[in-house]
Order: structure tokens, then C-alpha cells, then sequence
């Protein structure tokens, strides 16, 4: 295996799933715990039965909690540097599902701070984008009553006082192990995992009792989460839980993660249907043999096909048509172009919907934010 | 010269104000600066002409900039993690006095983060100490109209945001070099001095045109605000000027500056006669001679005399009297005995009105927040 290195500022390498959740001394997502999401839901999510969402910590907790009635509630977030793509998406429609199918509420952070100190970009910039990306968050469709966001600027008054609490106990010589940081860092960036550590345990001082937390993430957020872990119980506050996913692969193939910086990477969500066609048929890496005879005697590897995994993550829920679709493909009766035609349609039509969801946002805001 | 120390975490030695001077950079207080003051207040504080207030920044063109009509803004403020002493009290005296006397804003604020991250205090008791100094604050006489209390866990809301772009323009090499941190240090006391520096342009932000800041301080505070004149014209505000004090010595000697966890060492703002009598006749340094005898043929030594450094520092402002004393001193007319006997009246008079002052502080409280 090459050098991966997966942490919340730099993703790089075909990433091993298997080693990493060892590496990171995450736990699988048992057969035990499908089955108790299964009874509480009636139904299991297609990014749970597919391994999209892979790992996880303390869920046997968690749900042991929420079966004596104590229930948990949600915190996600964004960080607000650029247009969101298929790769945030699929993290957040995933949550509304959770949040729909536990009836829970939603505390959804945007680091507009932590994006402001680690990129260069102005602070007008990072508010635009802030802007941008919670009318995408709105889109989702999360449940405006259950749903809270917290930007941390605009929230900080609430946000500080209870971070300097988890500041207090990391040293910079953590920090340096946990994300990779040099003397050369400048101290926003510093102190930042502290503000990012307080919603997992705010709701349950806002509403003044212990409420389990899970957040479901992308397994690069893991160091933030694990510095959480280490300091929570020593505040008095539950560690958090988590559900972690691998990320959607970019369309040059599996190195990495989806960027909405470099547009050979990434499908934005307001990409218009020929801009999809277009970066789809361009860029996105086939796993599919060079001629059509071969194809047709040797079948193409789905494994590496990017229209192929992006069905899988994300665009084809029914398990039987995607198990149809892998069996044509691998037997060499699907060609590429056919397979590379049905993903555009279906990532277009998901975009139809959500891009239509988006032009109603600005007027939800308000209802979405954190009233404190 | 002894080894000395001088940052706002660590002040040891005998100092050289001179060397520090030098050493820090600072300019100290000209000639024409103080006729530029007198031409202004009518009368300088014995603080000014006694060089208790010995050296600034910028002073020149803080004035130049008020002779051109453009009024600056006091700030400074208080880090609550104990009972106040009479050296927070003789620098707060002082800007009272220069609020009066140029009828100017001032911003005051208290530090309640930095002192939770860097004492092992509990939150709570942070909390309780900073309500404590508040009333001290009060009692000094400030103007509530023109006196705007900045609490920095309270007013992180409006703090934080602007804090974050001053902290991404200091690395953690500067601030290692700044105060002598060290990669032990947690990250909250590591980002701190962005926090401390947003009230020197804060008034700007808020009334939206560029106003310059003057900040009375004592001298171990410079590292901040060295960092401060750094970093603000890079975000295009004013350097803030300064002028800064030396120690008030404690009561064991001029080594170090005054505590107010030692005993020993510090006279408290709520002490009572009876304890500033005790505390003065038994632990005060003197300049006095072993003998009655060898003190009426030599002499006393005012200048390691605490009693009478204390006079001169604080509380008699008669330049006339101080000096009677002094001569009656140190030609061995007057004793020890005499000389702490006349402080102990002083220092207790100041107090008791102080004091009464501040029973009536608490319900003043609210009308000294900043509102915005």
C-alpha cells in the first residue's frame, strides 16, 4: 500500500479501509448493531448495508442508551471554503435520514473560523461561502424544528466560554501528533479543535441533562473526535459517538477525497446537467477495457469504476438494479458508455431535486439557527 | 544587575526600569510629551512628573493625531483570578484621571479566559473573582457613561470573530519567542493574546472610523501589545499607543511586583486599618538603620524604603510634603516608626474611601456593560 495519510487537513492515497479502522482503533459496524438500527427504523439505509458508512464509536452505547429512552441527538457540520459537492451530500442525506428515521434533533456546526485559519482565503470570502453552503444544508430537507445550525463566529458568545474548558486540557505537543501541526501553524489554527469539540456536548448544557451525541462523519474528522473523546469525560459530558464513512471517491478514481477546489476532482451541487454529462464522460476514471472486444470477453472492474461506485455510494438505492448493473458490467454486456450515461441521469435527477429544494433556502434561514 | 524577567506571566528581580526600557524598545516619556499633556489637563498627575508612568509608545502621534481633533479611547483592563491590590488600584487611578482630565472613552477589560486557562482555578471561581474586581473597578470612580466593561466569555460573540484574524497572523515560533511557552502549554493559553488584543481597535469596528487607542499599563504587559502594533496595520487599524508604569513594590521589597496571593506581600484593596497597620509595621521593608542611633547620624535609605515608595507611588500627592519627608528621612530626623505611622494613615484614608465607594458598586454593574 502507498503512504495515505488521513486527517482533517490532508487526505492523500488509495485509502486501505481496513487498515485505517484499525489504525484508528475504530470499531466495524457489527451485524448486531444493522440489526438494532433495523428494529428502530424499520428499514436500513443502502450506505449502511453497503458499507459506505463503515465504522463507528460506542454505537452498542449509544443505542443501549437510547433503548433505556435516553436519546441521542445529531452533530454534523461543514466547513465553509468553497461550493459543496457530491461528497458533502452524501454525508448530509444520510443524516436526514438519520434524524428522520430516530425522530432526533440536528446540531449541524459550520467552521466558518477553522476555514478562515487554515486557508487563504478573506474573511468576506469565508462568509460567502458560509452563506452558500447553509442554503445547500437547507436543501437536504432537514427538519427546520429539529435542526439547529451553529455558525462559530456568529456564535461564538456560546461557543468560547465552554471551548476554553477542552482548551484548558490539550497541549500544543497533541495537537502536533493529532494533526500533523509545526511551530509554524498560526495559534487560530491552534485552538480550533476545541470550538469544533462543543457541540457534541452543548445541547446537553442548553437543555441542562446528559444527551448522548452522535455524529456522523468522514473518517478524516476522526483526530478532532478522538481529542473530544480524551477530553469530555474529564468535563463531566459523555464521550460522543460516531458513524464514519469512507469518502466518495474523485473522479480521477480512489486517491483521495472529492475537492470542490479543482473541478477535474468534483461534481458541485449546482452543476447544471451538461456539466455533469460533460464531467462525467470527461473525467471520470472507467474501469472499463480499452476496446470493445475486450470488454465485451473480459468484462469491466467495478472496483475501480468511479460511475459504477458513484451508483453505489450514492445515486442507485434499489439493491437489486445496482447488483444487475455490476453483473452486466463485470460479464462484458455493459459497455462503458451505456453505464456512464445512467449515472448522469441519475446524479441529474437527484441534482434536479435538491438544486430545487435550494432556491426556496434563503427564506428557511433564519428558522435554522441556533436560538440561544 | 540580577536576572530579570519581565512578561505578563513572570515578573522576577530587582528591575532596571532603564535597561528595560532599552530592552523592550519603548520610548520613555519626553519632556515635550509632558508639556504637551499639562498644555491639555491643566495640572499632570504626580504619577507623570514622578516617572511612576515612565515610558510609552506612540505617544507623540497620539497627540498629534488629538491636536488634529482626532480624540483617542482608553483601554485597559484587569485578569480576575484574586482580590485586587493597591498596585491594580494605582494604575486604574491614573486612567481615571486621564479620563477626566481629556474626557475620553475608555474600555476596560477583564481577562477572565486567560486567567481560567492559565491558573489552576475553576471556572467558578474565575467567575467569582471577576465579579469581585468588577466592584473594585467601579469604586475607582469611573464614569459609567463613557466606561464600557468588556468581559472576554461574555463578549466572545463579538471578541472571537475579530480575534481570529488577528491570531492567523501569529505563529506559534512568535509566541514561544513572545512570553517563552513551550509545546506543554495548552492551546487555549496559546491563542489567548488574540483575545487581549481586539479591544485596541474594537471602538473603531463599532463606531466604523478609524480611532486611536491609548492603553495605560504597567510594563510587563508590553509583549502583548508589542504583538498588537505588530499585526493591526496588517488589518488596517491604528498601532495602539501606550503608557506604562513600573511596579509598585511589594511590601518585601522592590524585587518582583505586587501579589495579591501572597500575603506578604500585597496590600488589598478590602483590607481594614487594622490590617494595613499589621501588614505595614511588620512586613514592610525599610530603608531604616539597625539602630535608633546610627538611624539619627546616617540616615534612612528612601529608595529601598517601601513605606515611603509607597507614598510617592500612590498616596501622598503633595510634591511639597513627600519632599519634607523625604529630606526629614534621610537625614535622620524622622524614623521608621514615624514614617510607616503617616503611610499606614494614608494608605487607610485612600482606602476607606475606595471602600465605601464600592458597597454601592453592584448596582451600578449593568450600567458599565458594553451593549451591542
Amino acid at each position: 500500500m502507498d503512504k495515505i495519510i488521513v486527517n482533517p487537513y490532508e487526505v492523500e492515497g488509495d485509502i486501505d479501509y481496513k487498515k485505517l479502522v484499525k489504525e484508528f482503533g475504530l470499531e466495524e459496524i457489527t451485524p448486531e448493531t444493522l440489526k438494532r438500527i433495523e428494529k428502530h427504523t424499520g428499514k436500513l439505509h443502502f450506505m449502511l448495508t453497503r458499507r459506505i458508512f463503515l465504522a463507528g464509536r460506542d454505537l452498542k452505547w449509544l443505542f443501549d442508551e437510547y433503548e433505556k429512552g435516553n436519546k441521542f441527538f445529531l452533530y454534523t457540520g461543514c466547513g465553509p471554503s468553497g461550493p459543496i459537492h457530491l461528497g458533502h451530500l452524501m454525508a448530509w442525506y444520510f443524516t436526514k435520514w438519520l434524524q428522520d428515521a430516530f425522530d432526533v434533533e440536528l446540531y449541524f456546526q459550520f467552521t466558518d473560523d477553522e476555514k478562515y485559519l487554515y486557508k487563504d482565503l478573506s474573511y468576506e470570502e469565508i462568509q460567502k461561502w458560509l452563506h452558500e453552503n447553509m442554503l445547500d444544508v437547507i436543501a437536504v430537507g432537514f427538519d427546520p424544528k429539529k435542526t439547529h445550525f451553529i455558525i462559530n463566529t456568529k456564535h461564538a458568545g456560546l461557543l468560547y466560554p465552554e471551548a476554553i474548558k477542552v482548551a484548558k486540557k490539550i497541549t500544543f505537543s497533541t495537537i502536533k501528533s493529532s494533526f500533523g501541526f509545526t511551530d509554524s501553524n498560526n495559534i487560530g489554527s491552534i485552538f480550533y479543535t476545541s470550538m469544533q469539540t462543543v457541540p457534541s456536548f452543548l445541547p446537553s448544557i442548553l437543555k441542562k441533562k446528559k444527551i448522548p451525541c452522535l455524529i456522523p462523519h468522514a473518517v478524516d474528522q476522526d483526530p478532532h473526535f478522538r481529542l473530544t473523546r480524551d477530553i469530555l469525560p474529564k468535563l463531566g459530558h459523555y464521550k460522543p459517538a460516531s458513524i464514519q464513512c469512507s469518502f466518495l471517491p474523485p473522479l480521477t478514481g480512489r486517491n483521495g477525497k472529492m475537492s470542490s477546489t479543482e473541478s477535474v476532482k468534483g461534481i458541485l451541487a449546482s452543476d447544471n446537467p451538461n456539466e455533469v454529462k460533460k464531467k462525467i464522460n470527461k473525467y471520470a476514471f472507467s474501469g472499463g477495457k480499452d476496446t470493445v472486444e475486450e470488454h465485451r470477453k473480459h468484462g469491466g472492474d467495478t472496483e475501480v469504476d468511479v460511475p459504477f461506485q458513484y451508483l453505489r455510494y450514492m445515486f442507485e438505492e434499489d439493491d437489486k438494479k445496482l447488483k444487475e448493473i455490476e453483473d452486466k458490467y463485470k460479464s462484458g454486456k455493459m459497455m462503458t458508455g451505456e453505464l456512464k450515461a445512467y449515472t448522469i441521469q441519475r446524479i441529474n435527477e437527484f441534482l434536479e431535486v435538491h438544486q430545487k429544494r435550494r432556491k426556496d433556502a434563503d427564506k428557511k434561514l433564519n428558522s435554522f439557527m441556533l436560538k440561544y
